[in-house]
């Protein structure tokens, strides 16, 4: 299989590119961008979106609190300076994934519409595409998820600055895509973004 | 080609892992780490690299100067902490990419053997493969070569804290591979990256 690989790039000179990548992945790199309430449920569909992908035979990686708070941004504290530096450098991140043909699925609160704005322009500054998915879920069934027990130590005063009890949620005003996962079961939150990407052009048949 | 694709990638539960997308990719992730002075060699040594990768059908994203200091750190300068906090960001987003499965090619003067160090303990931390590469060209040379005229302006005083003329080089005692550019033609440098990689087992054939 690997040289029938490889007959599908053809070039004779000059260095590799962005779409040399994207026709050796059979997808085009763009950055999702799912924004929401801590509880919104940004990260399941992330994951299940990501194995959706994988599939149908296309690489997504999936940039979280888990793999950025802990490394690249872990000089970073909570201040709204630190917040606003927080979403920059996973903007630019996820700025080079898109550009080395990934499907990036960023999956991070990001409250501030300035700093959702920041990103958006980042890509667009290289032509690199960014949608942004409003994952939508009203504060009190989201604090009733509480997965991570947050909203209960918020609400105790143990955190401080907790977004959605004394820090303020901008919800996107025209979001590219809106996902009401109260509403919704996790399957159709899947089918619906699948379909989002087939629609736009982001699913390439294997060339 | 996507069916065919998908009929490779078996699971049934869980998340999609780094040795899902290494099988989907047909590779496995590593940091090449090319450490030299200004001139040395560096980046012609990687965007060749990358040519050869791809014409086997292998993913690869090159880290430098150019979309490193004009995007994530374009906040950082050249004093000491700045330098070592520019490379070690640089090490942890090389690990993202070794995550998701691709050959990094991150090409960066990286002076200082403690940060080099960092960025391979980091890798080590998650038992990512790290390959430090020594590209090495005797000063004189790199600096007849003098591709961009720094080394003019550094003599000139105009830069101040260049490597190798006011900013010590510490070459690596023990690098995994040793380049020597001045007495090796570019083709022989790539083959013997691409042996390496190959007697590594970096480049898997397609499953």
């Amino acid at each position: 299989m690997v040289e029938q690989k490889a007959t599908n790039v053809h070039w004779h000179e000059g260095n590799v590119t962005h779409d040399h990548r994207q026709q050796l992945l059979g997808q085009k790199g763009v950055t999702l961008w799912f924004t929401g309430l801590s509880g919104s449920g940004k990260s399941t569909i992330a994951v299940a979106l990501e194995k959706a992908l994988m599939e149908r035979g296309k690489l997504a990686y999936r940039l979280d609190g888990d793999n950025i708070r802990m490394g690249i941004n872990k000089n970073l504290g909570f201040s709204a300076e630190d917040r606003t530096e927080n979403i920059r450098r996973i903007g630019e991140i996820s700025k080079l994934f898109v550009d080395a043909g990934l499907i990036v699925l960023s999956s991070f609160i990001s409250p501030y519409r300035s700093d959702r704005l920041q990103v958006r322009e980042l890509h667009e500054a290289s032509e690199f595409p960014f949608i942004e998915i409003f994952v939508d879920c009203p504060l009190a069934e989201a604090e009733s998820r509480d997965p991570k027990g947050l909203y209960k130590k918020a609400r105790a005063g143990e955190i401080k600055g907790f977004t959605g009890i004394d820090d303020p949620y901008e919800a996107p005003d025209k979001p590219d895509i809106h996902i009401n996962t109260a509403e919704m079961t996790l399957q159709e939150e899947v089918d619906l973004m699948i379909n989002e990407l087939i629609n736009r052009g982001f699913l390439l048949a294997y060339r």
